[in-house]
């Protein structure tokens, strides 16, 4: 079963539970879906784990556990998958830049592989061909009708075959999803310092619920220093222990020369221009390759309290 | 579908796994049923997760997770909803004191919501109409059929559309179900202090599973301490900053002078009257506001890992 | 249901997730079946969680949770049961040793019931006969199809109606299932001790995740250590507190003068027999026994984080 197949049979699952996850589904005249999970509509906890795997394209389980004492209070959000890369880098990974007759959003989710238009599928050497599609987009607002036509068509499948599911940065649901993104996060680290992301078997991670914030960019930072210096991740590789050693030092978000602030206030001293920080910044915390062809384990980073206590206890 | 519709369903999956769980299901002559969780039965983790899960109206997830470390070796239950108020309050609160021909039980479950004189639905504005209802009595003996005629005729269904699920304190299933019971009681402060419930939008809790007690009081001592002194909560707000930083002080357990000594030792130097017990004690240790309007967290109180292992350690 | 239709359920829906699980089946010229879960098959994280239940034989929940931070990183893997006896005992105890022209296996799961000619069993008063079976094999290689006809024969099946599971111990589903034994181990260590099992009632482990080594060998050492140095379990029992006080101290590892070094050193110091290595070693770090009788919880042992890291970090 294709990712966008394997997606859109979890969102039929969440819409039959849409009141128990408080989503509302608005259906758009050509007979595509829009499901708003923390826009307009409440959502939740259960609306953002439900959200998170099927931006996983149903290949990665993703579920609330205690969070580290030490970090914050409440729960964090931890996330495994046997398939990291299909379902974090060809699905999950919001590398689809959604700007439209005033309309912005971050595209994630199987929908990207559809598109395939991004250089990383040329990359991975993957993408799918779809009768329908599955988006997640992190926005402040429901995406027009004539967005939802757009991004159907990038994907190859008529408007009716479409269904995107929205959450803000701001919400319950959007918060945890974004959370959900460690193991996403250091996949993509990976790939950026140079490592053949085919190795990577499995992977495992956990980060801590950051306070849903007020607004989005707020938010953007929270979610952000949960992973940055609250996350934790494991991946299971094929690779050489040297190699390992070598590019192993720059993975983790401390390797950046940005780190060590909460992610709102790097933001802020580069005027909320994301492409002026340093690319390096957006890794977890803590990361241990194991090597399943030596058997070694290799550790880089460490978790930091004092900057998610910092960060998740501000005004937000 | 009504609290006791959701809860019947998973009283029929329940039964279809009986023996698996270790329940009991006796059917009354006029066709009604107890399901003895952890009486006579011998009952079990499971049974105690489930019969948490019904008692919550299937609107909540109860699981076992790890503990921490330095509260007390092996599982902590956790429990967490989208729909607290509903779940927490409308059903599991054990706000339903049977007693009845010698009979004595604390009721709860969401055959409440069908009988509705509790001053709290009132207060909520919230009560259904039912054709069948589902109760849960943690009780020492099961109760007899003339108890269940009574409670089916104040839920206003025939004797045959009720379910019953009994279980002592001082059973596995009961010391779990009890202990599921973080966000509850947390809400039950809140609603104390003043708070408008409505503005709860979801709940995380956890709590250490104490060992199960060999009588019905040490077992109420211990689970009341794992909740008191070992229970953390995380609630997801719409409400006031200036309210929240006004009340909050008042909503953990050490906001109360009892507060300090493990349970039974109160209730003996109350020669065992509850109400002679401040009110205020009942909460769990730490809880934390995450207020949806603002993003500001608000942190509460603090676990008392001490008093924890006092009581746990204790003669029981 | 008997233990080996239980687990044959789950090998039916495991097979049908076989291509997410990244297992492979290969059936028998006889019609039996071997499902590899990690010899030539990559497998992975869930491929060992359902292993792990099938096991058990479906009696268990296998879960991963997070670690203990100051343990080692990542997850750690979670098991409980209230059927320790059937699940641990009589289904996943590696109790039958597969040595057959040339081809070396641990045998465990559900045929071991069925063979039942294990001392064990009649010790337990346990055996069942079965048109069906369903055993697990710790192995280096896929069995040959002499080897799957004599264990069919042995449990009294046609050879067609055999299912085995086989995974490496140094591959990532056989290192999840052995660390899924703590609840086993001390199970064990229980019944060498003197203490009649039957009197355990339910069961609760926990044991860090160790990183996957590239050989067997060190493999086993590993997941040994996980066990012996990193694992906590608690036992729900019905006893009397003077024998638990008596026999407690004899349960956990340290009451082998072997114990504090890792596995796989006392391994070597004994030239790799295991016969030679103090039996009292193998069991949990630390157990925490509650009794159902008189309410009192006895703890023995505790956790040795520096031994685990020892283990963990050492070439693999």
């Amino acid at each position: 079963m294709n990712l966008n197949d394997r997606a859109w049979r979890r969102c039929e699952q969440l819409l039959e539970a849409a009141a128990d996850l408080r989503v509302a589904c608005r259906h758009l005249p050509h007979g595509g879906r829009i499901v708003d999970c923390g826009v307009e509509a409440a959502g939740g906890l259960q609306a953002g784990l439900t959200l998170a795997e099927i931006c996983l394209a149903d290949l990665a389980e993703v579920r609330l556990v205690p969070g580290r004492a030490d970090l914050w209070p409440g729960p964090a959000v931890q996330v495994w998958t046997d398939h990291p890369v299909a379902a974090c880098m060809a699905s999950q990974y919001a590398g689809w830049r959604i700007s439209s007759g005033g309309y912005y959003a971050m595209g994630s989710g199987p929908m990207r592989a559809a598109c395939g238009r991004e250089e990383l599928f040329a990359r991975l050497g993957f993408r799918e061909s779809v009768t329908r599609a599955v988006g997640v987009l992190e926005a402040a607002k429901l995406p027009p009708v004539e967005v939802a036509s757009e991004i159907a068509e990038a994907c190859g499948v008529v408007p009716g075959e479409l269904t995107l599911l929205v959450a803000r940065t701001a919400s319950l649901a959007g918060t945890v999803q974004v959370v959900a993104r460690t193991v996403e996060t250091c996949l993509h680290k990976l790939h950026e310092v140079g490592f053949d992301l085919r190795c990577v078997q499995s992977g495992y991670g956990l980060a801590p619920l950051p306070p849903v914030a007020a607004d989005d960019l707020a938010g953007i930072g929270r979610t952000n220093d949960a992973v940055l210096y609250g996350g934790e991740v494991t991946l299971w590789v094929r690779a050489d222990d040297g190699q390992l050693e070598e590019l192993g030092p720059g993975i983790p978000s401390g390797s950046s020369p940005d780190h060590g602030e909460p992610f709102g206030k790097i933001f802020q001293r580069y005027n909320h221009d994301f492409y002026r920080i340093d690319p390096r910044l957006f890794s977890p915390a803590q990361v241990t390759l194991v090597n399943l062809n030596s058997g070694r384990a290799h550790g880089f980073g460490q978790l930091r309290p004092e900057v998610v206590q910092r960060s998740f206890s501000a005004d937000g």
